[in-house]
């Protein structure tokens, strides 16, 4: 029997797993990745830690973990796939199975013939046609060259201001190793947060730690031009006027799959704009796959196609490409819950699932969301705070979404959710959830169980929760005919000394409530928020005031630390 | 109506917590705790870390996060429940819902009425028969006088040598504690292993990892007489008839439940000496409920009931007898799948659901396993070890069981497993799984579905793994009438040099494989066995070696990093 002949287009995340799978599959099979880009199977997640210093080692991106850097001889030697860089794929011939391309180098075309093809060719950074974009000084982190640039900029401490466009993951990746470089930086966001994944109030929090590290942080306000001197860029102009001075910008904006290719061989593209695949990662053509940032795949939980351009999912559809394309379509890649996290100074910030935001923009309204703040170990462990928010379908109760952010072990709860989450399970389930409990690694009760324990009350009719946001609202209502809502503050005066809202909260410890309720509002239907500094004290005190007979009693979700505007204290 | 009237008995973890959720509950209540010990809701789980010196203030044992003393005070403030110290409950009169109780100090008797009672007696340390058990110098580590008792010794700096009998969760967190107070520390353990809850092969890691710390570690042994001077304790002797000296030995061979005043009632006891209760926490008496230590609950797995006396399970336990108790049997506490985990040292080890020990004990032979070794994040972010073993069944395809050790990151991925196995997730579901990934928190395929990615090819029969046991066990095969398999170490010579079996293997790096295969034995019968530092390359060299037509080639799984046998290098 003939070899099969496998080529892949592209060769970092999807592509060099679905070669390196393929041949795993399929030891006789005539494996060749085509890639234009100089390098392999990069590290591309790595670059801001490359240009923040967290590691020295440029290599460390491009090798094994054995050290072997992953150019064509490892390929060919290790895994016997030919390896082409700097070569570009120009197109596809599906009728004849062929695929024309040319050498970067000197143009140089050649064509090449296969029996199934796997498209990896991955996204590019969105760059709008802003005027001055053509000045030096404007980059993205998209490929090992930008991290070169990057890293040099810091090494060489040339750049002493950077704006960076977008707020997203790389965006604040990014702004954390400039940062940490020594270079003042500013970012600036069109939409009105940070971190587009995560609820408002959630992505507050982040920007409030972001702030804390003398960032400057422009919400919903955009770039309109870059300015510039002499070819250098000096400045970036924003929607409202402003010119923010810097050397360097760094647009991080997004991504758009490297879908041309794919279109012009008449192959299926979505509305997103990526290539449409089947559950087999198989395109509109039979004999062609694709995988990674170039496709749409499923949303598990809104049943829609979306964009997904992440390292770990692009290695699975990858793996999934590179199985059917020699075995018949054996495996399936089901699709995405969108789990995604990044690390951000002292903080992380993670979220699975639908946020409230999507999923009341998907028409699913029937939902419940809860807020938690809790500490992530025991106090005497170093604990450190988690700002958690679950979000469940109303009549299953199945959990749909979850975020969470903070100084404490991010990771761990947002893979929790991500599991509970794939596998279906309702608030029942999670209520009693047996995970691993030692003081070195999480409360007696977890702080994830604790946010189910949380929703559980407030589903049953226990706990009437309302979000810091709400209280705001009602705090700053102009309109002058509702009645306030009285605040309770639960802790005790030293903490109130050390830390409060100052919002005209009333402070009445916990342990003295039921003795100072002639305190309150004696109008048992005025509404009464109740809080301490995460809103577990808060709990008790509303049912000690709901059974004194106050009627219109709630509990402020995470207390003081989900509060995410300037406090007095 | 009259207030409900509930007593607690017990105040420790599953105590305090079915009281303080029984009054969030139920305001009117009238709720007492009624425990022997002076103390209430002691964090005891964290007495190994302050004997260790981990933290030095005592009262983080004993307070709320808040810093505020849990004492009978702080519960009827902040709970408005009664807490009676220092008193026992010494009988249960069922027919009139009355209990009789003796004041330690005085033993002045009273009878208390109950409508619903509560029993949280907990758990003793099991003490055997042995001889000059008796001398000063014998301790245990489950109430705060222990921990007192022996932080005070270590803070003295009066112990020189101590031994720990027994090598389960206390006991390795206690060696930890004593070794790094500077005492020279053995662990007996009569089991011929440390940590049952792990199989053998990973326990064997955990122990290569404890005699790396100079402790001394001793299986497959028991304590015959412990040895004394003028009622002190100067030895302990060893069934083998070695004297281990030493001025202090801590026993720690497990609990046993306090089920003698379930038992006096006439309330049934199941064959494990636990209280048997349903899946609302009741016992065969309606209006008593039990919780935490002293109760036998469902392993949800083998359907069997199990002692799991674990902090966290005591919680939720007392969390659902403290709702039923006032609510009228509203909640339900499903079962255990067992998770549990510990730190020693640098490492963690933990598990969850059944360990293939378990499972064959339990006639599950319709089983497969893997061993993983792989990192937990990229090596640029600073990377550290975990290892793995994975149970599925062969039927379904159902994750059953799962353990990891390391230095890595071992508490995560238990956690990712015990909610899988508790969303009765397939292997499908596994490869696919998405979980949030970025440099700082795991490697792009997470170790996890990498550990589920090697299962699968397993039991589609793309790997014949073998594991390291099974190795040597052939290695060492003293009959003489089978062929010793050929080794085939797949490393680089400079990763040769640095660390090695030395158990005959041959190395020939994977990249020269293809061009080195006359160099193995041309009997294409004979049994190969291929390796590497964590077995991907080996993997990789077994795939050439079969597709060149041996037909015997096995690949050791997890590597020399999971080879729990002394090696050369």
């Amino acid at each position: 029997m003939k070899p099969k002949k496998l080529i892949v287009i592209g060769g970092s995340a999807a592509g060099a797993k679905a070669a390196a799978r393929a041949r795993r599959i399929d030891q006789a099979a005539d494996i060749t990745i085509i890639q234009k880009d100089p390098y392999l199977s990069m590290a591309s997640c790595g670059y801001p830690y490359y240009v923040g210093d967290v590691f020295d080692d440029r290599n460390m991106l491009l090798c094994a973990p054995t050290g072997a850097l992953r150019d064509p001889d490892f390929f060919m030697q290790t895994k016997a796939i030919k390896a082409r860089t700097e070569v570009e794929v120009t197109a596809i011939d599906r009728k004849n199975h062929r695929v024309t391309c040319r050498q970067v180098a000197d143009g140089k075309e050649e064509i090449l013939e296969y029996d199934k093809l796997i498209l990896a060719t991955g996204a590019k950074a969105k760059m709008p046609p802003i005027p001055g974009r053509e000045l030096h000084g404007i980059s993205t982190l998209m490929s090992i060259q930008d991290a070169d640039y990057l890293r040099a900029l810091v090494d060489d401490e040339k750049v002493k201001k950077a704006v960076i466009v977008g707020g997203g993951l790389i965006g604040i990746e990014t702004c954390e190793a400039l940062q940490k470089a020594g270079v003042e930086v500013a970012i600036v966001e069109c939409l009105p947060q940070l971190l587009s994944f995560l609820d408002w109030e959630m992505a507050k929090i982040v920007e409030n730690h972001i702030l804390s590290k003398a960032v400057r942080v422009i919400v919903d306000n955009g770039v309109s031009e870059f300015v510039g001197e002499d070819g250098r860029l000096t400045g970036v102009k924003l929607q409202d006027g402003e010119v923010l001075s810097c050397e360097l910008a760094v647009m991080a904006i997004g991504v758009t799959p490297n879908a041309e290719l794919a279109a012009d061989a008449g192959l299926e593209v979505g509305k997103l704009g990526g290539i449409s695949v089947n559950l087999k990662m198989q395109t509109s053509d039979p004999d062609i796959y694709a995988a990674g940032d170039c496709v749409e795949v499923k949303n598990l939980l809104s049943g829609q196609n979306v964009l997904a351009p992440f390292g770990d999912l692009a290695n699975l559809q990858g793996r999934v490409a590179g199985e059917n394309a020699m075995n018949g379509n054996s495996a399936i890649f089901p699709g995405t819950v969108q789990s995604g996290i990044c690390k951000i100074f002292e903080f992380s910030a993670g979220s699975t699932g639908l946020s409230e935001k999507l999923a009341r923009a998907l028409g699913m309204f029937e939902i419940e969301t809860v807020m938690n703040a809790s500490p992530d170990k025991p106090g005497f462990m170093g604990a450190k705070m988690l700002i958690s928010k679950m979000v469940v379908n109303k009549g299953d109760q199945r959990l749909i979404g979850y975020q969470c952010v903070g100084p404490g072990d991010v990771s761990k709860q947002v893979a929790v959710a991500a599991m509970a989450i794939q596998g279906k399970l309702t608030l029942n389930d999670l209520i009693n959830a047996d995970l691993p409990y030692a003081p070195p690694f999480s409360l007696a009760i977890d702080h994830f169980i604790a946010s189910a324990h949380i929703m559980q009350n407030k589903l049953c009719g226990r706990m009437a929760g309302i979000s810091c946001q709400k209280v705001r609202e009602k705090l700053s209502d102009a309109k002058g005919n509702t009645v306030r809502p009285f605040l309770l503050d639960a802790r005790s005066p030293e903490e109130y000394r050390q830390l409060r809202l100052g919002v005209g909260e009333t402070l009445i410890p916990l342990g003295a409530l039921r003795t100072r309720l002639h305190e309150l509002p004696q109008n048992k239907e005025q509404e009464i928020i109740c809080y301490c500094k995460i809103s577990l004290r808060g709990y008790e005190a509303a049912l000690i005031l709901m059974a004194a007979g106050w009627k219109n009693v709630k509990v402020m979700e995470g207390g003081i630390m989900a509060w995410p505007y300037v406090r007095e204290k």
